[in-house]
């Protein structure tokens, strides 16, 4: 193998520069050359492909976002269009390819290698979601952007005795709420994985104010339920100031956290080392602290868990 | 003069616990005693009252919030409810009293000096909307937090090309959209003070997209329209990706910038001196850099001003 | 098991609140009462020593530092000492102990086991040199702190063109340096784990610069040698503008990061945990992701270990 | 005037990007074309130029250091090199140039100037130390990166009952010490403008013990003497556990503080206006919250100024 490449795809999350250039140099350390697709499987397929050098990569790795950006393709789904990426990376004369992304790039990056050609699944979101391991690239720092914006809201809420909702991202998956949650302190924690009725939540409000807690911080999943309507029936049922903060975008952005380099940096350089070692379509990933890797085939047909364990520790600690 | 008291009162704002912390310091420094006046003019009335010593204010300047608590009280313009607090001040021997806070605070201060209480007031919130001082405490870390946020969002926004549109605090007063925005680096800045149409704005984006800008960040204060609304109405009349970002209660924590714990450091020991010189009925500000003092009467009728000079620089600078 | 308590001893770390918060919260969740003791094993001795509520934890999970505060004393290792520290357990009814802290902390926690009262060890120390457990509280929350300062020294090394020495701490252990320096991106990491010759960092400053690299950091740990000393032999040796910055006590200080105070959320409740299973004499750690936890006895005779892997890939990022 | 050229000097500071940012946007503005010269006046000499366009200054108004880079020359005092310099600009065909730096770049712009070639200054250096200005760019960033530091050393502080000695930048000027320690909460402020005793320090120190004061920060210029020295001086003369942070390069990197970013917007652009029109030889600065000029042959003839009511504030507080 003497070029490979590497792109970032889907959302974009604090460490995708910090892979690119693990990438980039332990290609270069192990004398590949390696090139950056832009803008994901879309720049892919329109042959957005330019040689990256060491230098290419300098004083990136403290920076949010993705120097090589990012897009969504849809089409990517469609055999021809995927053929088109096919030829490009031909005519560039790759021969293999690092995939920097969530669960859609995955996808891609397992139809690139059921064509024969060799790619390899670095997990970069900020949703924790990803099968096959523990942690993804950007969670750490999304949670501790979300800390930081809960212990400024503690301030005003603890001022005024207020109780305030806070939305965190996550769709399908708990773990930004259930980790910033427990980590920033807040009695209430609603998650997609584990369904409470509004009476819970009502009563352990109820409880901490008769234990004389006058403020309170509901951290809520934006798959279980918007911040705003939470907030409405609250209101409706306890005599309480209820306020509610939607986190939004600012939680993909931010230079990424020492947790989120290191892992990209063990990420993308594992993931050269499979392709050097022949073994196209795996997922790399860190599990008990160790590196592994998987099939990408089982690891986009797998859910993602979240631990009992810290739900429960969350619930104990919240009394 | 022998005792003076303190309170916070209407929306929290990061610097307030400075400002407490030098009239404490600085009354004790003139052998006075030091009383803190809990949540507001609703612990006034109620006798919420308790001395300070030089301890109660260690290691508290750092900190955002407010040590006093805070709280709203309408039924304060009611002259009865005023009588009941100022019962409470001569209860406790107390002859003067600093009050930090916003315009509705103010008119509490003005209304206990015209019943013969002096009482001097301290401009706290993060609004920049108190007249007589070109900043009020808080405006200063505002401002710093929304331009982190900017700088995260646009992290992501220049990955993925987009459009974001953000919404930050200011019903009245443009200052913290037009200050971050500039600082930011936003190209577009919507305040209430200066009306622009949908199609301005459309034009703007227009001509930065022609120039190769792919992506863009409209900074808009709540007074002008919700952040939403603005989304919804561009995302029907031009071909880009956008995105908002409510950014809330944030702009109201955190610990404070060193300005804004140097300006409440300042005036609140000015406040201090006021009513050692038996200058009852002013409210302190910063003006030309200068601490001054002016009739609290009078800054509670004069409206705010916005400074055309940085409007016309924002526009330049964002071509 | 109805009373046990809790205290922090040795140099602080950030996260050792967050531990503390939980170690009374899950005690009281289990109908325990639980203690303070203050100034660690010297107020132990002293009987400093108060009960702690749900509201005594309330608002420290993102506090640096430890209310409990912290000391030193070495007088300890004297059986006469610690039987003192027994009588006052004793005294007031407490039953078991947790003990927040260091290896020396350990050694205190362990003699007291011995004398027949159980203690539990919870690794607080920002030097990630206990053994027995992958990761330390405080540890990432210093790391952090390294890596925000080593991106604020690269501005000012790459506006200048500039090699910079930063002494990171860490007098046995080179964890600090390791991670944070692959983090950083620096391109030279000197550890006490794994000698270099000076030579050595010269051929790489050289290799470096021949390559067109303008700017250099090299982070050393201070049981390498001072950062000055390392910058004077460098400055004899190469024609480069060397600098040299030493990060020191800011690294113990600042608010937990998310991990941290999970990291001690999960410790914490863990250490009551084993006093409720009668487990004394135990040390709590995390090792593969999974909570564990050693006899304390073994710990403080088992050397820490560094990861080899992560030496070798920080070689092969910065080429 | 259709071409003008932009430099940074001397030292970086925070605000610097902002000001070439201001400076090019406002130059484009008014049809100008404009250059950026990189290294300094050693890029000037050595014909190191390059045209500016608004991408060039895209993305970096949050960027500490500068894009430009910076160098001393101090060759640039020998009226040959000077004329060197001119020979490059005449060249490119500048006709004016903005030089963004302290007091010895403000004198290589001051000799252009003299030679005929219209320049001018703006005050962009850390320490506040330039004349005609109330406020530096950079100065802001600098005190916030100071007190976050004092914020962390604080929570290490409290948490041992230690005396800590905090070396701050400063040779000639006390405002980063006087400014960050009042901002900090420090109990003695050591500048460069006013001796104080080591007598009088330890007298506060003793004073605040006996008030009950376990901790204490001592913030000291590096004017004064090293933070070493006087910590050893200290160790010899109190019964408490004295340690010393020197806070050095970190001082001078980091994103610019809002507002850096605005006064290095308002001078930046500032400057472009008086080059057009026809105001050579001038500096900018901030006076009185307005924007001012001043003849360059002045301002590097004056000594900067402390404020003395702040000196006398600083003491009041800290009681």
């Amino acid at each position: 193998m003497k070029k490979i490449a590497v792109l970032t795809s889907g959302g974009d999350s604090p460490g995708m520069n910090a892979a690119i250039r693990a990438v980039v140099r332990k290609g270069i350390y192990h004398d590949l050359e390696v090139y950056g697709i832009y803008h994901g499987f879309h720049g892919l397929v329109n042959g957005n492909i330019e040689k990256l050098e060491l230098g290419s990569v300098g004083d990136i790795i403290h920076r949010g976002g993705t120097i090589l950006r990012s897009a969504r393709l849809p089409e990517f789904v469609n055999p021809e269009v995927q053929k088109e990426g096919l030829e490009q990376l031909h005519k560039h004369g790759i021969e293999g390819l690092v995939v920097i992304g969530g669960d859609g790039s995955y996808r891609g990056a397992n139809a690139l290698t059921n064509l024969g050609f060799p790619c390899v699944g670095v997990p970069g979101t900020i949703d924790n979601d990803i099968s096959g391991t523990e942690f993804t690239i950007g969670f750490d720092t999304a949670i501790n952007t979300v800390i930081d914006a809960i212990d400024k809201i503690r301030d005003t809420a603890s001022s005024h005795d207020r109780t305030f909702v806070i939305e965190v991202m996550g769709r399908g998956a708990g773990d930004i709420a259930l980790w910033s949650g427990l980590a920033g302190g807040a009695e209430t924690i609603l998650i997609p994985e584990e369904k409470e009725t509004i009476d819970n939540i009502i009563d352990r409000l109820n409880r901490g104010k008769q234990r004389g807690k006058r403020h309170s911080i509901i951290v809520v999943a934006e798959g279980v339920m918007s911040g705003v309507k939470l907030a409405e029936q609250l209101k409706e049922r306890i005599d309480a100031d209820v306020r509610v903060s939607v986190l939004g975008h600012i939680q993909r952005g931010g230079s990424p956290s020492a947790t989120d380099r290191f892992l990209a940096s063990r990420l993308g350089a594992r993931a050269v080392e499979l392709l050097l070692e022949g073994k196209g379509g795996r997922a790399v990933g860190i599990v008990k602290n160790t590196i592994v890797d998987h099939a990408i085939s089982e690891i986009i047909n797998q859910p993602h868990k979240i631990d009992n364990e810290i739900i429960r520790l969350a619930k104990e600690l919240s009394i």
